[in-house]
């Protein structure tokens, strides 16, 4: 077994196999690996590095990868580095989406300045978002410039992501009458930057129409704390429009938020967010794997079913039960 | 104080006054209060009584109260009782929608057999969940026949309402393609019935395309694991149409239920979700009152923001020290 000073060395060199290699240990349910995972994110943290963090969402189809590729391709030849970290906690068994991802990405997937990870999706939200978060302090640490986090734009992990980035980056399609259907509504609200993907020559009257149509809707909502007028722009990545007014606005975004306080604040409120979130997480693995509770929790169920206890005494026993 | 004897015998004999104050009693904070609800609570689960419990969701607008009027008034005039409760957690504040409600309700809110009672919202969900379970035990030993939980569907509180009645009611506007947008995705899912409320004369077209739509949508739909079909009925409660088949519907509903044992499996289930809900609801309280609990947190966090210590051993030490 490889020592902690191995990987964070690894890392510190910029070397690849070893970054993967951690990342697998972060991933690792075996408890020898979770004993090293948290001396490697100790020693991580010392180092005191840090990358712009950006979220990207949408709904299936709307062409999450073909972006990342398309505005990454922009970032490397800049010479930034940058990380991909895709997450679809809805997909335990395909794998091969991944693979998909890459040829998505070709552009970009082997570009020395560029690093492709898939999130292990195998586990529990909470679980998912504690491996992200230390997947993101490994990447800083080995200097990327950009940690884009790609999600599916569905279910539970936007709010996931969101609470784990700097900036958050919807993509909608032309058609956004229909598409919207497919956009949870609490996400329009969670969005630093609109982009109306797949903007091509084509379909340039339904794209310009989608784009004031989300201004409008944009334009309803609350202004948000940060005191930022989210833009909505007309992307396609396929004929490479709209990609540098992007790169401006990601630029103005972090410019603003840096000098506003507002991203080191943010951080501080997503780690404070974060340590409650992970308790809850250790109390209900507690709930759901200890002998003894699991035990007591049978009984009190029988006891709830048969009418001889209410639900509200049956839960203060068998968290009283947790506690002690 | 009055006793829980005096409670108990109350709600027995049918008093209206009595089986408020009782509620008031559950909702309340006080410590005093909360041992009594207990008392009455148990109490009221020996008496072994039960009634059929209907939740209606839909977006602002779509008719809810003016449904419930309508249709209760059909089940008054075959001689049920019925109890309304509306929950909106959502507003904390408003309690004038509750005046709305009783206004939009008036051919029941004065009837002898209809008793209409809002839940307290100014807590977590997980409190409002505890005390709407609870309020369904009182109105259930009370003796109604029929109990309607009415929300907001544009929260969590429909997930809620879902995991405590035996029917899931959603109604929807005829002009659906707009209006699904106010409906999150999910709640298409829970559906047991779906009602194109307001299918007055004058929209009958619009109306018609709308069910037509929703029942193709369901039909694209998983089948649910009750083997029911669910049914999409055009109701327009200005113009009394509709009530009729929804009435039937409800019964073979009920009935299919009851003989396949899905009613009695599906109520086990709710409360053993309940009492899981309950617990993790009591410890994230014991995380945000214990003082000891409290003080550990800040100076976790504290290290956590000065980088000298990752959010997972924080996690860590803290459920180590509530689980003690």
């Amino acid at each position: 077994m490889l020592t902690a000073d191995y990987y964070i060395n690894g890392i510190l060199q910029k070397d690849r196999v070893v970054l993967s290699k951690a990342i697998t240990i972060i991933e690792s349910t075996k408890p020898e690996d979770n004993l090293l995972a948290e001396k490697i994110i100790q020693a991580c943290l010392q180092t005191n590095r840090s990358s712009r963090r950006i979220g990207i969402t949408g709904a299936p189809g709307a062409g999450k990868s073909t972006f990342i590729n398309a505005f990454g391709k922009l970032l490397l030849e800049e010479k930034n580095s940058i990380a991909v970290l895709a997450i679809d906690p809805s997909s335990t068994i395909s794998r091969g989406s991944i693979l998909g991802d890459k040829t998505r990405m070709e552009d970009i997937s082997n570009h020395p300045g560029c690093y492709i990870r898939p999130t292990a999706s195998s586990s529990t939200m909470g679980g998912v978002a504690r491996k992200t978060r230390e997947t993101i302090t490994l990447c800083e640490t080995f200097g990327f410039d950009y940690i884009f986090i790609e999600t599916v734009g569905v279910g539970q992990s936007e709010t996931m992501v969101k609470n784990m980035v700097d900036l958050f980056l919807l993509l909608l399609l032309p058609n956004s009458g229909d598409e919207l259907q497919g956009i949870k509504r609490g996400i329009m609200e969670m969005a630093d930057m609109v982009i109306i993907h797949k903007s091509d020559k084509a379909n340039e009257a339904a794209a310009k129409t989608a784009a004031a149509q989300i201004k409008l809707a944009l334009h309803l909502l609350a202004p948000n704390e940060k005191n930022w007028t989210i833009p909505v722009m007309n992307v396609s990545s396929l004929e490479h429009t709209g990609l540098e007014e992007c790169r401006q606005k990601l630029d103005s975004y972090f410019l603003q938020m840096e000098n506003s306080g507002f991203l080191s604040h943010n951080r501080t409120h997503q780690q404070i967010h974060a340590l409650e979130e992970h308790v809850i997480e250790l109390l209900k693995s507690k709930l759901h794997s200890d002998h003894g509770i699991l035990q007591l929790k049978t009984e009190l169920e029988q006891r709830i079913i048969r009418r001889e206890m209410d639900v509200s005494s049956a839960a203060k026993v068998l968290s009283e039960k947790l506690l002690r």
